[in-house]
C-alpha cells in the first residue's frame, strides 16, 4: 500500500505556491479507500472560468473521463471534484449514476449546473464507487475553501504516490502579469496517450476556451505524453486547464491562432514549463523509481519517429533494468532501437550516454573507455542520446529505472 | 550470470529424443564467454539438405542474421555453427569478417562452399566475436559430431536458460514415416517478430526449400509469434528448418501449395506441434517466472487485431507484476485491452480468469465470487481469457510473470 512505501529518492520539495486568484480549493478525508489521510479534493471557480481539456485514448475510460469529455464543449468550469483510491472505471452504470450525483451535490454548493462540474477519479478500476461518501463529505469540503489549500489538494489526490507535485510559473499577457499553477498525480500506469495521470493547472489569465484548448493540446505533446515509467496506458488520464479571468488581463479573441499569437508567447512559454514540471514530478515519482532516464533522440526521419524511439528506449524492460544495475549496456539501446518499427539503419546509428559517443556508425568507437560512463551511470540522472543519422526528427522522453521496488509495489497493490 | 540462476519452477524435462538421419551434432567448450560449459555448437547435414527460415524484424540485426538472410535463397544447408555468450550484433564490419572466416573454416571441414553454412550468435551486444576462438576449436568439434548429439547441442545454445529445450514429433508424407524433432534457446529479450531467440529444427524429410519455407513461415505465427517474456526483441532472433531428406519419402514438387496440400497434413501438423512446444518452453524459461500466462481473446474484429490484444495483455507489465502477486486484479487486464489502440467497445468487453467470468459487458458480474479466482491465481498456470464482443477474430498467446528474479537477473547481466 502507498503508506509503506518510502519516499521516492528522485523527490523534490514543494515550490513555493502563489494565489490563482478566482480558484478555491480544499481536501478531506472521505474515507472512500484510504485510512487517516485525505482523499477527496474539492476546486470552485468563478463565475466566467474558461476550461480546456486532455483525456486518455484508452478504449475503456472511466466514467469520469466520459463526464467531462461530454461536458467540455460547454467551456465554462465552475468546480473540479477528484478522489483517490477508487477509479470509477469499469463500473458500468453504477459509474455513471456516482458521476451524476456527485456533480449534482457539487452544483448545488457552488450554485452552478452541473454541467459545470469537471470529475476525476484514480485507484482500483472496476470496484462501485459509492456516490454517498462523496456527497456526504461535500458540505463540509466547501466549507472550508481556501485560495491556499494547494499543497493540501496536491496531497489529497496522490494514490501511490510518495510526495506532492506542484509547479509554478508567472507571465504576461499585453502588460498583465498572470500566473500559472498546477498540481499533479501519477508514479505507475504511466504511459500518457494524450494525457497522463492526473493532472490540474489554474491561470488567473483571462482566455478563451479555445485558445486554452489549443495551448493545452500542444503543451502536451513534448511534456506528458514524453514520459513512461511502465508503457501501461491509464484509463483515467486526464488534464484540465482553467482560466478564471481574475487577472483581468486586456482580451484575447478566441479566433486568434494561440501557438502563434506573438502577445501569448511568454503565457505559452510559462505554460509549457509548468506542463513540463508536473510531467517530471510523474517520472520522479515513478513507482520504485531510483534512477531519472532523459533521452535524447536525433537524426529521426521525422519528430513523430523519433519520439516512437525514443519511447521504444524509455519503455524497454531490458534497458530499464539495466539502469538500475548501473551497467553502461549500450547494446540494450541499439535493441530498442531496433525492434521499434520505425526507420533506422544500423551502420548510421550512434549511441551516447553521459555525453560520451560510445558506439558510431554500427560499431564501437575505436579505443571505448568506459570508465566516464560507468561513472555516469552511478549517477541518479542517466542521459541517454541516440542518433540515427537518417534525417532531421528530434525527440526527448523521460522514463526512470525498473527496480524490485517496482516489483513490490504492483505484486500487491489490491491487498 | 547464468550459472547462478535456479532452474525454472516451470521447467520440463528433455523429451526422449530420436535421430534425424542426415544430420549429426556436437558441442565444445569454445572459451568464448563463459568458463567451464559448452558454447559452440556445430551440426553438419548431409547433400542435398534444403533450408528454410525465418529472422528477427530488428533494424538492427545481427551479423549473423545478415549472413543467413544472404545464403538462404540457395535454399541449400550443409553445416550450421551457434555460439552463446556474444551475440556479433553492433559489431561492423569486425563482425562481418567473423562469419566469413567461420563459414569459411567449417566448408573446409565440410566439404562445402561457405554459401551453405549457416550461422548464429546470442548474448552480449556490441563486442568484437574473435573468429579464432570459434575456428580454432571446429576441428575438434567436426571430428566429434554425433548423430545423437542432440541434447549436447541443446545445452551449448544457453545462455541466460536454465534448462534445455527440445521438441519432437513423428509424421507421415505419402505413407512414408518421417521424424521432425528441433532445439531452442532463449528466455530473456524474448517478444519475437517473425522468429525468436534461436531454434533450429531438423527432418529428415524430402522437401523442396520453397516448400519448408512456406511451412515455417506459417507454423511461426501462431507458436513463436505468440511469445513474449519481456516485450523486447532481439536483434538475433532466427528459427532454421533444415530437411535433410534421408527419409526418402516420395517426392513433394516444389509448386505444390504447401498450406493445402493433404499430402502435407500430418507433417503440417507435427511441425505446428514442434514449434508450438520450442515456443512455449522459451517462456516456460522466461527470465525469472513463476507462473505461465495464457491468454485467450477472442470477439476482436480480425486474427490479426485479437493477437495485438493478447500480446499488450502478456506485455502489461502491471498485468504481469499483478499474476506474480497471486492478485486476481482483472482491472489490469481492462487497463491493458483499452491501452492497445485495437478496436474495444468498454460496453462488449468481458474478462475472465482461470474459467471464471468476472466482467461482462463494462462492469462486474452480478454477486461475482472472487474465491475461485483467487485459487486459480496460485497456481503455476494461469489462464486469461477476454472476449471483446466485436467479431470473429482469436487469437492465443502466452507469457510470463514479471518477478523479482527478472530484475536480479537483468540488472546485472553483462557483469
Amino acid at each position: 500500500m502507498a503508506q509503506t512505501i518510502p519516499v521516492s529518492p528522485l523527490a523534490l520539495p514543494m515550490p513555493e505556491l502563489g494565489v490563482v486568484r478566482g480558484i478555491r480549493l480544499g481536501a478531506i478525508a472521505a474515507g472512500i479507500r484510504y485510512k487517516g489521510r485525505t482523499d477527496l479534493v474539492l476546486a470552485e471557480m468563478a463565475p466566467g472560468t474558461t476550461v480546456a481539456g486532455v483525456f486518455t485514448k484508452s478504449k475503456c475510460p472511466g466514467a469520469p473521463v466520459d463526464w467531462c469529455r461530454a461536458i467540455l464543449s460547454k467551456g465554462e468550469a465552475r468546480a473540479l471534484v477528484v478522489n483517490a483510491g477508487n477509479a470509477n472505471v469499469f463500473t458500468g452504470q453504477a459509474g455513471r449514476k456516482t458521476c451524476e450525483a456527485t456533480a449534482e451535490a457539487t452544483a448545488r454548493l457552488a450554485d452552478c449546473s452541473a454541467e459545470n462540474v469537471y470529475l476525476a477519479s484514480t485507484g482500483v478500476i472496476g470496484e462501485i464507487l459509492p456516490a454517498e461518501r462523496i456527497t456526504s463529505a461535500l458540505p463540509a469540503l466547501h466549507t472550508a475553501l481556501s485560495e491556499t489549500g494547494w499543497e493540501d489538494a496536491a496531497r489529497g489526490i496522490m494514490t501511490t504516490d510518495t510526495f506532492p507535485k506542484a509547479a509554478v510559473r508567472k507571465a504576461t499577457i499585453k502588460g498583465t502579469e498572470v500566473i500559472i499553477q498546477g498540481i499533479a498525480k501519477g508514479s505507475g500506469m504511466i504511459a500518457p496517450d494524450m494525457a497522463t495521470m492526473l493532472a490540474f493547472v489554474a491561470t488567473d489569465a483571462k482566455l478563451p476556451a479555445p485558445v486554452l484548448q489549443a495551448l493545452l493540446s500542444a503543451g502536451i505533446q513534448k511534456t506528458f505524453n514524453c514520459i513512461t515509467v511502465d508503457s501501461d496506458t491509464s484509463t483515467s488520464d486526464m488534464v484540465l486547464l482553467f482560466a478564471t479571468g481574475a487577472a483581468q488581463n486586456p482580451d484575447i479573441t478566441a479566433t486568434t491562432d494561440a501557438l502563434a499569437d506573438p502577445e501569448l508567447a511568454d503565457f505559452r512559454t510559462a505554460l509549457n514549463a509548468v506542463l513540463h514540471d508536473l510531467a517530471l514530478l510523474v517520472i520522479r515519482d515513478g513507482e520504485g523509481i531510483t534512477k531519472l532516464m532523459s533521452i535524447k533522440v536525433s537524426g529521426a526521419v521525422s519528430d513523430q519517429s523519433a519520439w516512437r524511439v525514443a519511447m521504444a528506449i524509455g519503455n524497454s524492460p531490458l534497458v530499464k533494468t539495466a539502469v538500475a544495475g548501473e551497467d553502461a549496456n549500450w547494446g540494450r539501446v541499439v535493441m530498442a532501437v531496433g525492434k521499434c518499427g520505425e526507420p533506422a539503419d544500423r551502420d548510421t546509428l550512434s549511441v551516447s550516454i553521459g555525453g560520451v559517443c560510445i558506439a558510431r556508425n554500427g560499431t564501437v568507437v575505436d579505443g571505448y573507455d568506459e570508465t566516464p560512463v560507468v561513472a555516469h551511470m552511478k549517477g541518479q540522472e542517466i542521459d541517454i542520446a541516440v542518433d540515427l543519422g537518417l534525417g532531421a526528427g528530434t525527440a526527448q522522453a523521460w522514463s526512470c529505472d525498473l527496480t524490485h521496488g517496482y516489483i513490490d509495489i504492483n505484486g500487491s497493490y489490491r491487498s
